[in-house]
This record gives structure tokens, sequence and C-alpha cells, in this order.
């Protein structure tokens, strides 16, 4: 049994609807399907969840909001004339539409969660619809009706333990059944939407609960790239990564899926590929939990800016027992977190992401430290970037570091920052953020380009 | 004004105290000497200070002391009768050191610190009384009459900062004074020995205290090694480092001096000489505040072995804010240091040196961690080694960790963890103990023998 997932751009038009029926048909193990609200058609164009919540606030603010809710109602109608579907199907999207509108208008803010979840509500009926017209029994699901329970809290929802048992009686319906993204219920069946990209989240969690043999995420990409294509042209895909490598990839930015939504899944073992809708022939990346043979060593190059350091140093620090500690209390404190703490015999620093230090935070955390810790010197060093490159193959493999190190230096790019020693498939490093393209390009030519052989 | 240190080796017997005898004549800024006890003479000799411990303990434990207390006598009557001293100095010694005896007899335990220093004491007053009977005018003066008070504490004097003003006074002396190294006197007139080695903490203080424009600390060798002379044949000498160099070079185990010993004259940053009293006319190695222009990049490469690596891994740790601060506390609390923590996204890593976490106190540790943790993963790996290269000039040249990691290619050793982002004057980088001297041979081929010019 595979569960199977449709971002916004695979269910943006009929056209779109027509190629994930297909996808539905080609496979008899596609039995749960779980789908976003529909995405952009062109460029320019506005996704349905942004028109929602646009329609939405300017109720709350007791706005004139004909026009926004006219324009949602078109992209459900057009689709259904795309399709041409039972006018039925728009009757139950306006009818959801038009009882979520009433409730913010009764319950103001508290109400725009089950508004902005009407997106992927109605993507469900339009596609469980569309299914049935060309042969198969399908059924929409509600995620109530599902079994997706959650707890309601700030900025996003967290499934509870009992959903997971619950979705497993799904696997006793004969139906493929069509769940929308994005939203569970409370135990008192308050409707809750998880933090924004929240369908790959229930995608996942549907996974794990069917204990689904894969999970099939549908993008508009063939694969997931083994570097960021802003910055090295036509990059080579990555046909397989492991779980371990996909969240060394997540720490420096990369940004192709959302890692955390994937933890239900990873979790319980599933096997994740991200595939195409466009063009479903094409493999994919396959995330898995144990490394296959695989040709490279770096599977992956992920890099980002927006960081600083902190340099603290001290005569003396390493005979004060518990410096370090006391230095990381300090961030903790005042809520900072932070990525990496290289220490040395008379000084420390602490990488960590630029927003985490806003100025007025900037200045009680140099305050604190320099008065608790007593140092001789505190910089704040801004404008850096991490680079990582991940890889299960790198582990005792000798000379990675040579090969990782000389790239930088044949990119001329002085390395300010190496931690290595904790993960055994990934090495970070630290650069001036105007170095970060090159010395990007010059590690993927030395690990994609100039080696198609393993190395020892 | 110098201040001028001498070793054991250079007290040892009656031509080696006419060397320096020679050495203070060369010089007439040389005007305040440190002497250690006589040490050995020949390999399998005995140094007089572990001769006057084993004296101690006899005494103290009612047992037979004739034959090591005449050992003793003998040693410094034999000088006596080298360098044709008048007799009255051996009846100065011998007088303290019955004193000193009688002290024991009489308070056990307590009596034993004044008897230990009985050998620097009877140093000082042999070689004041040579340089007088050279030409010189020379004056022996006691710790206590020179101004070194100090703090009595468990495994080793403290010094009092009241000490460096009352050592200031020495300079308004015209003879040239020979102060005994090793002890000082509580400000209640309690004689108290600093840690073993502690000659050299006296140096240090007295060439703080008289503001010395250098303080030469005289051993038996030309100069420090760049490298371990075990393991490298014939390695360069150092002509000049920094204290923040020579700090970085102690860390993994640099064992050619006591860096802590030099710690009063770095702050007062008075400049270090490293010389051999048997060829004075040698450069030997000055430890300076501020770097000269030098041609390499690299000053020094130092290693130990004896590490181990204290592993942890959590899924999502990365989201525990305080995760690592916890860990260390844990640490803290049983009295655990450690050298450097890296850290991943789901891991940790804490490398510390092997004799901080004994049998008893390791399974404590680990239970600590994965009771109060809850991790998923904490192993223990033994044997490890860390090798550190160290040099002012590395700071921000392009390449320098890629030489590095290739030197450790070439030798075929595997890096398991790379410390670098702290320090700007060092990396340190973690192998197994096996590796140790094959990496330390090639980085030393590729930082002193292959490139006689800078690179960048």
């Amino acid at each position: 049994m595979k569960v199977v997932k449709f971002g916004g751009s695979s269910v943006a038009n009929g056209e779109q609807i027509k190629k994930i029926t297909n996808i539905i048909h080609a496979d008899i193990e596609r039995r749960v399907v779980v789908v976003s609200a529909p995405g952009k058609r062109y460029s320019e164009d506005v996704k349905v969840t942004d028109l929602l919540i646009q329609l939405g606030e300017t109720i709350r603010d007791g706005g004139k909001y004909d026009e926004v809710y006219d324009w949602i109602m078109g992209r459900f109608q057009s689709i259904i004339d795309e399709l041409e579907l039972p006018q039925e199907v728009y009757q139950t999207i306006s009818e959801k539409i038009d009882a979520s509108i009433q409730h913010v208008i009764e319950e103001g803010e508290r109400g725009l969660d089950a508004l902005k979840a009407c997106g992927e509500d109605g993507a469900a009926l339009l596609v469980s619809a569309y299914l049935n017209q060309s042969g198969l029994d399908a059924a929409y699901v509600n995620p109530s009706e599902a079994g997706i329970v959650v707890r309601d809290q700030p900025g996003g929802a967290l499934v509870l333990e009992e959903s997971f048992e619950r979705l497993y009686q799904l696997r006793e319906r004969s139906e493929v059944l069509v769940i929308p993204g994005f939203f569970g219920f409370t135990p008192e069946e308050k409707l809750v939407t998880f933090s924004r990209g929240g369908s790959d989240i229930t995608g996942s969690i549907v996974a794990a609960g069917v204990k689904a043999d894969l999970y099939e995420n549908f993008t508009d990409v063939d694969s997931v790239f083994s570097v960021n294509p802003m910055l090295v042209d036509n990059p080579q895909p990555m046909t397989s990564l492991t779980y371990r490598e996909m969240r060394e990839l997540s720490y420096a930015g990369f940004t192709v899926f959302h890692d955390e939504a994937l933890i239900p899944a990873v979790k319980a073992k599933i096997p994740v590929c991200i595939k195409n809708t466009n063009n479903p022939s094409a493999p994919g990346t396959m995330i898995v939990s144990e490394l296959e043979d695989r040709e490279r060593d770096v599977v992956g190059i992920a890099s980002d800016s927006g960081f600083l350091n902190i340099y603290v140093s001290k005569f003396l620090m390493n005979r004060e027992i518990g410096f370090g500690r006391r230095l990381l209390q300090i961030l903790e404190d005042e809520g900072v977190s932070f990525e990496h703490a290289p220490s040395g015999i008379d000084d420390m620093s602490v990488i960590l992401r630029e927003h985490q230090l806003p100025p007025e935070k900037e200045s009680i955390v140099l305050k604190r430290i320099k008065d608790e810790l007593e140092v001789d010197t505190v910089l704040i060093e801004r404008g850096m970037a991490l680079i990582m490159i991940v890889g299960e193959g790198m582990n005792h493999n000798i000379g990675m570091a040579s090969r990782a190190a000389t790239a930088f230096r044949e990119a001329q790019v002085n390395i300010e920052m190496i931690n290595q020693g904790s993960s055994e498939v990934s090495m970070m490093f630290g650069v001036k953020s105007s170095g970060l393209p090159a010395a990007v390009r010059s590690l993927y030519r030395t690990f994609f380009q100039e080696e198609k052989v393993k190395q020892s």
C-alpha cells in the first residue's frame, strides 16, 4: 500500500488533476491520496490558500469581500468545468466555504483556521469526484473521519499519538481514499491547521498511520538536486539519500522539502520518494533508512548564509571548569539557540543564525558574557555562511577532509571554521558569505564532476 | 636587568656551577639568579630533591635514615670540594638540613615541605659562594627576604599579589642576587613549596616582580623543538614563538617546559628565552608577546595520545534547546573537564583525557546521560590522539586546512575530528592513536621540509 501526496501545483487546474488521476490509475497500490490546495497555474497566479487568508482577514476586519470570494469560487468552478464534474461538487465546496465565512463573522480570528483549510478540502472533493468519474472507486475522507487528532498550539497543530492507530483502520477501506492535507481536529472536534506547508505533514502522518510500504511525495521537480541550482547549473539529481543525510542537509537550509514534515514517516521507517507529477516515470529521489550501494561518497552540498559568530577569549580559560557550559547557559537563558561551539585553550566561538540575535538581545547577551564570565574579549562577527557536505560514504574515508579543504583553497576562500567529529556523515565549514558561491561551485566540481568513482 | 633561572642539571656538580658562573660573568645585566636543587649527574643518579623526600618520609615513619642523610650531605660536600669553597658553606647547609629534620621529628607530615626545599636552598648557597669566589659581588637571598609571599594550598603554593611589589625592591640591590627556587613563605612565615618543577615558577615570579627586560630559563637543550624528537629525527628548533602559540602548543602535551609556570612572566609581558647551560652561545627559543617576521606559517606541531570521545546521538537533538549545555553540566557535576565538544544536528561528541574518566566515573556519567538526556545512543571511544598545528601565520592563510588535511591523507590516517574556528593560531585534529606517528611525520614534512617560503 502506498500513500501519495500531491502538492499545490499538481491540483492547480483540471489538466493537472488528470495527470494525478493517471498516476493513481497506474499503480493499484496507490490507495491513499493526500492533496494540497490548488496552487499557482502560472508565475503571477495566486495560491488558493493565500486567497482564503485574504478573504478571512478582510471579513475579520469588516471589509468588503465579494471580489476575493468570487475569485476563489472561480478557481473551483473552472476546474469543475475543465473536468466536466457534476455541479453538486461546486455546491458542496461553496457550502463549506460559506459556513466557514459564517464562523469568521461570528468568532473573528478563531474562525480563520477553518476557512484557511477550505483550499485543501475543496481539492480533495474535486480529486475524489474525478477519480470516481474516471472509473475508480474513490472516497473523500475528512481528517476527522480519517482519525487525525491534534493538539492546538500556537503556530501549528501537533499530531497526537492516538492518530496513528486510528489511521491504521483506513487499511480496511476498499476505495481509493482522498484526504485533504494541512489540518486535523482536536479531541473537542475543533479544526486546527498545521504550520504552512502542512500537507506534507498530513501525508507523512497518514503514511506512518497506515504503515504504507512507500510514501510518494509528488512535486513539480524530477528529484532533489545535490546542490542549490541557483549556484550550480544543471546540478546532478540525488537518486537516493538516507534519513541521516536528509537531516544533515536540512541543517544548513536545504529547502527543497521541509524535513521536519517527514518526521512521522521517518520514525515509522516508511521509505519516502520525492517524484514529479509532470514526469511520473522519472525515478525521483528515494529517502531510505539504510544506505544502498552508491557510486559517490558525497550525496549533497547544502549551504546557507545569515550566520554570526560570537567570539570569546580569556587567558587561562581552560583552567576554568564549566566556562563553556556557563556561556551556553547565558544563551539558553536568553532563548538563543546555537549551531556549533568550537573551543580552544583560551577561546571559544559560538555560531548561530543572525536572526537569533536581534540588536536588543545582542546587547544583553554581550553584557552578560562580559560581566558574568569576566572575559578579555567578546566580539560578534556577522555575515557568515555555513556549507555542509553530506554523505554516508564519508564515514572513515581517508582523504575526504583533504579533498574538501583543497576545494576551498582552489576557490581562494578562507575557511573560518570546520566542524567535523560529531556526525559521521557530514563536514561543516564556515566561510564569509561573500565566499559562499565560489566555494560551493568548487566543492561541486571536486565531489561531483572530477571523480566518477570512489577513492580512498 | 635579566633574571636567569638554572635547572637541576645546571647545578648538579662543580663543573656545571662553573659554567653558570661564566654565563653570569658574560652579561652584566644578569643580576638575579634563581636555582633548582642539584639534579642528576648521570642517568642512574638520583636528584637531591628525591633524596630529601626519601629522608623526610623515613624520619616521619620512624625509620633509620643515616644512609640517605650521608648521601645527601655527600652531594653537597663533593661540590664544595670540586669548587674549593670554604667549609663554612657546608656548615650552613648542614645546619639548615638538621633544623629541618628536627621539624619533621616534631611536626611529622607538616614539617616535610621545609626539608624538601633544602636542595634549592643549598644550591643557592653554593652558587652565591662560588660567584663571590670568582670575583663577583653576590648574595644569597632567602625567598622570605626577597618577598615571595604565598598562600598555602594543597598541591602547591599560590603566589600572592603583594609579592610583586616587594620583589621590585630587589632592583635597589647592587649585588648579583641568588634566590633558591621552589618555595615561598606564607604571611605567617611558614615555608611552603610550589608544585613539582616549582623553580620555574619562582623564576617567572621574580622576573615579573623585578620587571626584568628578559627572563632566561637555562635548561639542557639548545632550544625547544618544533615537533616531538621521539617522532621526527633532528627536528628544527623554534627560534621564537608567541605566548599564544606557547599556550596552544601546551594544549596537546608539549612537554619541554611547563607553560603554566610562565604565567606570571607572561602576564607581566616579560619576554622569556629558553637557553642551554652547556651551550650558552646558541640563540635558544624566545617566547614573546608579539609576532616578529617569520619565514613559516606553522611554528610547531604538538601531539599527545590518551584521549577518548563520548559520542551521543538523539533524533531531533537540534530541536531541544539546552541539550549541549545539559550534557556539559553532567560532566561538570562529576568533575570531568573536557577539551572540545563538536556538535551536529542529531549528535554531539565530547573529547577528553582518558584519565578524566576512570571506570567507576564512566558508569555514573553514562547512566546519567542515558537517564537524564534520554539519548538514542551513547558510546565511548578510547585510544584517541590529538594533534595540533600552531602558528600565528595560519590566521587567514587560505589553504592551511588543505595542506594539513592532505598531510593526513598522504599518511593514510583518517581524521576523526577537526577543531578549527575558535583559535586563530591553531588547528586541532583527532585521530586514532595508532595513526599518530605517521600523521605527525607527514605534517612535519608538509610544513617544515617541503616549503621554505610562505604560500598563500
